[in-house]
């Protein structure tokens, strides 16, 4: 039995807490969160412990692991407080908005050997997983082309905004991630174009809501990525992986399998699931399941910190794209 | 070149008209039909004669074969008329809607050797005609179910209901013919319940608008039908093959591949083609295909009068089965 | 928090026990199995006390309801003797093999006003109850035709078939309770043929593998099941629903949303999740809730024991249909 | 009736002599071809005269227009060839394969006032032709992205890549019109990558096999195209277009609808149609309509030769970044 505290009681911690609490391999000990009611609400939910200060339940030898799922600004410190006190990490993305920051974080991180893995939850999505494996099984043969669709089903609140490092650093990183697991190889070129179609004001933010990226391989695989803030029909997560031998695709998921035929429409579908914690609710799961596997077998962790830098590398490369409005080598 | 006359300038004598006409093994001789300006206008569509009396151009020289599009109450006569001027004919369904006038017919034309071949079009669209393949390459093994769905876009006039030999006789015998082609079999009982879903008004014609069949072959294998007259989403026509190594299934067509998603609905298609003259407009073209074929190697018709009295027979056993509330054994 | 005891620690008594032990309305007090280990190893597994007598745990203070899932031939004293000491009731399907034990069963529990909800844990599937859903919200209009389709991935043991009460009783009863719930009104006649197409060998339980059937209720309403015991291509679930308004379907579900192309197929999609477990596994969480829902709120139950019955006797009718070869008319 | 020659007797001379000859607005006069033997035959195939000089049969009085099938490097001389005889042109794409030549044919063209139509015959599809309604429509609302996949079903022979002008010119010329099409709005920047990953040995032709293209409208519009040489499933051509108010999706076409379910695969669906005389035979005569209906009506073309510059323009600019590795703009 893993002892686990989840810091954070925001929206993604509570995703977190649910998880652990439900896994018969894990036991949630306390949930902390700088707002006391907030942790204090979580907590009984699942009776457990409250708690404000991280670093104490980080310290306290009832704890073997914890989930970070605190604000961004926060992940490298409490990344590294762990990792000093010798306890693993599930951190969410991203490791920090700042390269700089986030690659002294992986060098030490590296350097004590410290457990932590990042949460690119949606690698542990069974389709995207299935994908994978058929890819990794040779049932495309020689990959060659990767193309991902990725909208959000609607513009996040300027608050939000601000505070999130642009679209490529807080919902094309997610992609970036996925491409790079896919390919198989590290892209040595990137350009990106990026336009705000949904809200001009997001010029204020110096931010976009719309844009496209292309990426090279060393070998020549190719991928394509595009994004938009909104999506009036819903959540569209897509993937498709092109090779020698073939093609796999995913498509999005919906709540139920029913098709309706009136005399206006035939064969309409549902709705799709609405946002990230519909759709992805199950590769939470699977993903602190990956996270306790690793624990338990002493083996490499899945989504390394590493990963964390070379996703938010890329969405650094693209802005630096979109700013230069040239083909970025990515060293 | 075949040299060959259609025989009525209707509906479905054009749409022969037009097969025969564009089709580079065949010649247009002439278009017939008791109404002069209707068999005028289609005859100078297609550069070819027009005439009034089908007997007369059975008798010409310069006539291979004809096709039967006149009134269904006429059939028997031209057919055995062409048999006996030495003509081959393709004749449509039904042969006729007395199952004693039509087994004379069949005796007749078998007696003589005559070519006729019926028109049940639907054994020659390319989706049907895949799944017959399916089906006899082994694709579902040993056949057990089939289940067959087939509903109108809407209700047809009183006045052809009135002359139509009632849903089964008229609608379901299509479905009657491609159940005994799936199944490889005969039925030997068959079991039917009838509605008046559509139009209450329908009693007068002693007809029905809803209707669902059970038949089983002799082996055991089971075959369900449905029909209805008014489908508000379009012409549905539906297919499916069961057995011990799989299944095959046939859906709908439409016009073009188009999908929408919108704030309302995701992944709506395109309404389904309309009707029967959209639906298997190929059929018809693949049907005048196989009977040319037939003649040009002296082979066997593909579709004979007996399976055109088989097919009317199973919609009279249907009947019954409506009329006493029984299952109806087919001698 | 209702205290609730799970009679059986086979299959499905298992999958009861995790969905109580899971739902934070309800306490798994207590399992109970005749065999003591069964009881011993599913108790610990969820921290729960065991027990072998059924009666003694029915008649425990600190057990507010009980569900039973203990073999058919136990359910009606269980139910009557839980009704007795005022304990609410979920039990599996079917109620009884034998219509006059259910019959007496219902009157006793509709005489001292139990609270029993019958099993049918179908309707709680996301898409089941989608499609009742949309019916009630008269998306398809006037309902005039039900198609339901239900093959299991393979043959069930003989010392299972055995004890099954026939294809109808065992099998069937799911697709008949799902008939009359999306018909809306009870079948009036019914009339069903049988095979032995998958094994000869059913003759010696009188059984068969390979059944359809057609239903008509009062107004007219048409329903066709068609079922077989053994798809080579997984368990195949469908259902359609047909009216003035248009159709509204409900497909298989899939482990995942992966479509393969390769040189030999072109868009192969996931294998169906291969039986009721992993096909139905929400189904069971949403009955609990609806049973805990009703309980609650002191509210009719979902499914009754009137149900149990009614889809019972339709099988039985079923059974006389195929003995007699004739329509049967339910009273 | 309008009095066509078709110039050209090879593939794609005999795709549009069969779409004139089948034509009942237009008469099929002359097919020509500097290879006597092929003309021969397909005029003989159509009933119509054979010849070997095309400037002769432009000259001819009684021929309206021409239709331009012959090889790349004769196209320009035989639009003004006609253009200044007055006939009507409907010339396959590319107008040439330098953009200097064509250029200064277009400019001729627009001099003189010439009849002059590119078959860019995709436009034409029924698919294509339904997204660009939809478009038009407002059904995406404002448009904000465009994604097209072409992929053909595989390598072209060495003889015909030495002389095709590169994949941008040959193959994605179709995808760029089509991408100009939809967006509504001239791209401003282009950026390309391109690999060898189907045969390494394309380098001596300078030429490549798998591309990924990005491009920007003035407005901010983004497009994607992907193509490669091979897709081992077949002819693949899709296409996506996303906006405010939603998305339209265009899939790929097959023989029929069969769906198969096995033991091994489940929904397999039928090959794709091959290559683009089956895939886009409808767009070819819809096409040919289209011609007719802007000459009857005297109504401007639907398709241009500035529309063929563009295109080619966006192939040489796509050229142009993959050699130079750099974001091309698109003056």
């Amino acid at each position: 039995m893993i002892r686990i505290a989840v810091l954070g009681a925001g929206r993604i911690g509570q995703v977190h807490a649910t998880s652990v609490a439900s896994n018969a391999r894990a036991k949630l000990v306390a949930v902390v969160d700088a707002v006391p009611a907030a942790a204090a609400k979580l907590a009984q939910k699942h009776g457990c412990e409250a708690a404000g200060d991280p670093l104490a339940i980080i310290a306290r030898a009832d704890v073997d692991a914890v989930v970070i799922g605190t604000p961004t600004d926060t992940h490298v410190d409490l990344v590294l407080a762990a990792a000093k006190a010798g306890k693993a990490v599930l951190c969410e993305k991203p490791i920090d908005l700042d390269i700089g920051r986030a690659t002294v974080a992986l060098q030490q991180v590296e350097k004590v050997g410290a457990r932590v893995m990042m949460g690119f939850n949606r690698r542990f999505d069974p389709s995207a997983a299935a994908m994978k494996r058929a890819i990794d099984a040779g049932d495309v043969g020689a990959l060659e082309q990767v193309i991902i669709t990725s909208r959000d089903p609607g513009l996040a609140p300027y608050e939000y905004i601000a505070h999130s490092g642009g679209i490529f650093r807080d919902m094309t990183i997610h992609d970036f991630d996925m491409a790079r697991w896919l390919l198989g190889e590290e892209p040595v070129e990137i350009v990106a174009t990026a336009s705000r179609m949904v809200d001009p004001n997001l010029s204020k933010y110096d931010d976009f809501d719309t844009v496209m990226v292309l990426m090279r391989t060393k070998s020549g695989r190719q991928c394509h990525i595009n994004c938009s803030r909104r999506a009036v029909y819903g959540y569209d997560q897509r993937m498709e992986a092109f090779g020698s031998a073939g093609m796999v695709q995913n498509d999005n998921l919906r709540p139920t399998t029913l098709r309706r035929f009136s005399q206006s429409t035939t064969e309409a579908r549902e709705p799709l699931l609405n946002f990230f914690l519909e759709r992805y609710m199950d590769s939470y799961r699977a993903e602190l399941d990956a996270f306790l596997d690793a624990l338990e077998r002493s083996a490499a962790m899945p989504v390394t910190v590493r990963d964390g830098c070379q996703a938010l590398r890329l969405a650094d490369c693209a802005n630096e794209s979109v700013r230069t409005g040239r083909v970025v080598s990515i060293s």
